[in-house]
């Protein structure tokens, strides 16, 4: 494979909403503060082998207002079509604003060593779906309906089938399943 | 409980849908044909306690549809707001329509002396869950995205908490997941 692989390591409610429509995520935090102390869901060990973070313009003003950056050292992309995107001093280093499409994006990650990337927000997720760019998906289902959100998947071309390489639960009832694609 | 429980026993598109736009369920015949021959996902275990089927017109309008009638011997209740059901003759002793709603449907069920109600149908199980009346749910997970079709989950007057009693999966990439309502 002449590009980086493409992955996602996200959480949704049963009904298949990552963030309530005003982007609330206190339904997620409230059911992760039932977890022991320490549970991270697998997330550090995902985090190990990631070359670069790909996210769009939204998640990555998300993300600027959280208390601190999430990803200290770490190669940041920013998918932007049109609007520019405000970078802090102290990020530049690090971020990236591109508009490349999704395929070049990770050509060209591949070309400059980055092996795996982690596609981050929903609106991005699916413009990769869509493309048929994602190779793996770890999926956390948080057991609660909300009824209404923004939804992780999207309308799509063709199907999309998955392989499912692992299952596992936690005792606060999140249900995560690891997906290849299945090409 | 002065009413009969009401349970969901259903498979879903990794991305929520239950049937294509058009009805269509070849995506999930295509994936159970790849279970082992016999494999039924705990279906007949599931049906052992069934006291009641509880379906909506169009679903009962489409199991007329089926090769042959998959529920002998067992009373069915076809809920429909309107329009008159049409009920072949033979299916007569078995099959009742009903304009009751949902939480009166589930009061007279326990009277009768039914105690577990199997809900089918997409539209009707969001009613139950609009009125907070299902009590536990078996959802299958079906490893296909399917990018549009009809949804297994709808709009909700507020959030829905369930408790996770189980989680299995199969080497077809079925998983399965047990939930209870958590009130």
């Amino acid at each position: 494979m002449n590009r980086a692989e493409a992955r996602v390591f996200i959480a949704t409610s049963l009904d298949g909403f990552i963030a309530r429509s005003d982007g609330n995520l206190d339904w997620l935090m409230q059911a992760q503060a039932t977890a022991p102390p320490g549970e991270d869901f697998g997330y550090a060990k995902f985090m190990v082998g990631i070359d670069a973070l790909v996210m769009g313009r939204k998640t990555f003003e998300t993300v600027l207002g959280f208390d601190r950056w999430p990803y200290p050292g770490r190669a940041v992309h920013v998918m932007s079509r049109s609007s520019a995107v405000r970078i802090p001093a102290a990020l530049v280093p690090l971020v990236r604003e591109t508009s490349q499409s999704p395929a070049d994006l990770l050509q060209q990650l591949a070309q400059t060593g980055a092996r795996l990337a982690y596609l981050e927000g929903g609106e991005l997720i699916q413009a990769f779906l869509s493309a048929d760019l994602v190779d793996r998906m770890t999926i956390t289902t948080v057991p609660v309906l909300l009824g209404s959100g923004r939804r992780l998947f999207g309308p799509l071309p063709a199907d999309r089938s998955w392989t499912v390489d692992g299952v596992r639960h936690w005792d606060n009832g999140f249900v995560q399943a690891d997906y290849s694609r299945a090409r």
